[in-house]
């Protein structure tokens, strides 16, 4: 079901300065940013390796403090926020992780970050991970 | 320098629970499981992806709760405890990330799962994140 870890989401109160860590740092380069208000986040997408088995850094900026994200950093700090993981079909994917019991977050996919379907599932079912599920945009 | 994420690291109160829920709820397989004495871990790698971008659910039960896993459970509760990322060679990145003023950890490589060279970075310089560079074992 889960093909490949898609990202790590990454809660940081300053995106430009965790951009600037990454890229000076680690040598990663920014490959898409964007702001998403029904998530609360300014984010942007570093690329750790390519295709065909893509993964990235997301570095995510809360657009204010009752933001889910920005509740986050307020309680525990900056640091890891979630993971994702690459899925064939996130419609698929919920309705077979729904069936297990598991609580959704999302019950149908909703848009994530370059053109992705997506999907958070509730941590308190998967051990304290906010687990989310990726659709990658089809390739032209 | 980073070739791709190697792994998520899930801080967990009971391995055999957290195996249970990662195999049932998204098949994943067990692929090792050791005890690291020296990490106060005992823990077990699911394979995400295979070969040649391997990346693997890495669940950690602490062998007690002086170990850095059982404060880290004691403090935050259940939860994702760092990402790792693979790189050619832990020495030349170690050397390269600590010139630019990040802590070390790990100044010198130790043993990790599966054989593997690594060694952990500061989160204090890394914005929250405990991060690990990870040199997989030689293939035969």
């Amino acid at each position: 079901m889960l093909t490949r870890i898609d990202h790590v989401g990454i809660a940081c109160k300053s995106l430009d300065a965790a951009i600037e860590r990454y890229e000076g740092i680690f040598g990663l380069k920014v490959v898409s940013r964007e702001t998403n208000s029904e998530q609360g986040v300014r984010e942007a997408m570093l690329v750790v390796s390519g295709e065909p088995s893509a993964s990235y850094v997301q570095l995510l900026e809360p657009l204010g403090p009752d933001t889910p994200v920005g509740k986050f950093v307020a309680k525990r700090g900056e640091g890891i926020h979630h993971v994702g993981y690459a899925v064939e079909s996130v419609t698929e994917a919920l309705e077979s992780i729904g069936a297990k019991g598991v609580r959704l977050i999302d019950t149908r996919p909703r848009h994530g970050s370059m053109g992705a379907s997506i999907a958070f599932l509730h941590p308190g079912d998967l051990g304290g991970v906010l687990t989310e599920l990726v659709q990658p945009a089809a390739r032209a």
